[in-house]
C-alpha cells in the first residue's frame, strides 16, 4: 500500500519509482501489477510525465467536466465534477511485470491523479500477480 | 457470470454485493477480480453509488456525446453515442481481493451501466485469479 | 508481443485475431489475457469492429479534444491531443480468457487506436495470466 498526501485541488503525481519499489519487494519475477486507487474523487493513468502535458490533462478535464455545473450530486458534497472525472480517467492500471520490474515503454509513467484536494492519506494499493 | 435485466435507455446499476457474492463463491482469499461486460453498449465502472451522482454521470455522457449527431453507424443501428460512450467509461474494472472480498475503499461501489436499454439479459464476467 | 505498421495520423486497427493467436500459443485453458500498449499516443479498447462506428470514435475524439488547442506540451512535441486522446481511451484492455480463447461477447473486438502515426514499429505486449 501507497500513502500519498496531495497539497492542491487537482495535481498529478508521478508514483513509478514508488510502484517499482513496491512491485521488487514482491519478489515477483513474472506477471502482472495492479496499481488501484481507493478513492472516488482521485485516477491512475498512464502517460509521459511531462510537466506541460500534465497540466494540459488537467486543463481539458476542467473543460469536458466543469466544476458547479449544476450538478445534483453537488448538493450533498460540492464534488460531482471530481467524481465524474475519476471516472473518465479510471481507478486503475494493470501493466506487465518482467524480470521483476513493470515493462513500461521508454515514455510510459504511473501517474496519480488528484481530483479533489488536498488530502493527507491518499491510499494507493499495488499487487501482483505471478504468472 | 452475473445476469441483468434493465428497464431504461441508461440506467446505472450498484452491482456490489453481486459481485462479492461470485467472489466469496470462488472461495479464493487472496487475488484479483475482473468484473467483465460482454457488450458493446454497457460499460462498468467503480464510483461512489450515490443517485444524485449517478443522474449526474448520465448527463455528463448525454453531453459529451450526444445522441444521433450524425454519424455513420447510426445508419446501421441507431446506438453510435452508446458504443462511443461504453468505450469512454470502460467495459471492465479490475479489484484486488483481500480476505476473500473485494478490497474496495469505503465509498466505493460497482456500477454497471447500461447504454442501450432496455435489454433483458445482460451478461456479466467475474472471474478471480489467487494470487 | 505483437508488432503493428499503421499507415495514418488516426486509425483504428481490429486486432482480435492475432490477440487470440498469441493466447493459444501460451496453452493457458482458463484465466485472463492483458493486452497493452507500451506506447503514450495509442490506446487499446474493445468494442464492435464496424467500419462506421470506427470513424465517429475518431471523429468524437478529435471534437472532444482538437488538435493544436494552445496545449503546453505542444511547444515540447506536437502531439498534446493524442496523448489527452489515448489517457480517456485507455492503455490497456483486461480479458476473461476460457477453453483456451479470449471470452468475448458476440460483437466484442479488441481494437488498437492510433493516435499520432503513421508508425513503423507499435508493439503491443499480451500476457496470460492462469487461474
Amino acid at each position: 500500500m501507497l500513502e500519498l498526501r496531495t497539497s492542491k485541488r487537482t495535481e498529478i503525481i508521478d508514483i513509478t519509482d514508488k510502484v517499482q519499489e513496491e512491485v521488487r519487494k514482491t519478489g515477483v519475477r513474472d506477471g502482472l501489477a495492479i496499481i488501484y486507487t481507493r478513492h472516488t474523487t482521485t485516477a491512475i493513468t498512464i502517460n509521459e510525465g511531462e510537466r506541460g502535458l500534465m497540466e494540459d490533462i488537467e486543463d481539458v478535464m476542467c473543460r469536458l467536466v466543469p466544476r458547479g455545473a449544476g450538478y445534483k450530486h453537488d448538493i450533498m458534497d460540492d464534488n460531482a465534477d471530481s467524481h465524474i472525472r475519476a471516472i473518465l480517467l479510471g481507478n486503475s492500471v494493470v501493466v506487465p511485470v518482467s524480470n521483476g520490474r513493470l515493462d513500461l515503454g521508454t515514455w510510459q509513467r504511473v501517474l496519480f491523479i488528484e481530483l479533489d484536494g488536498p488530502r493527507s492519506n491518499r491510499r494507493i494499493v499495488v499487487k501482483v500477480i505471478a504468472t
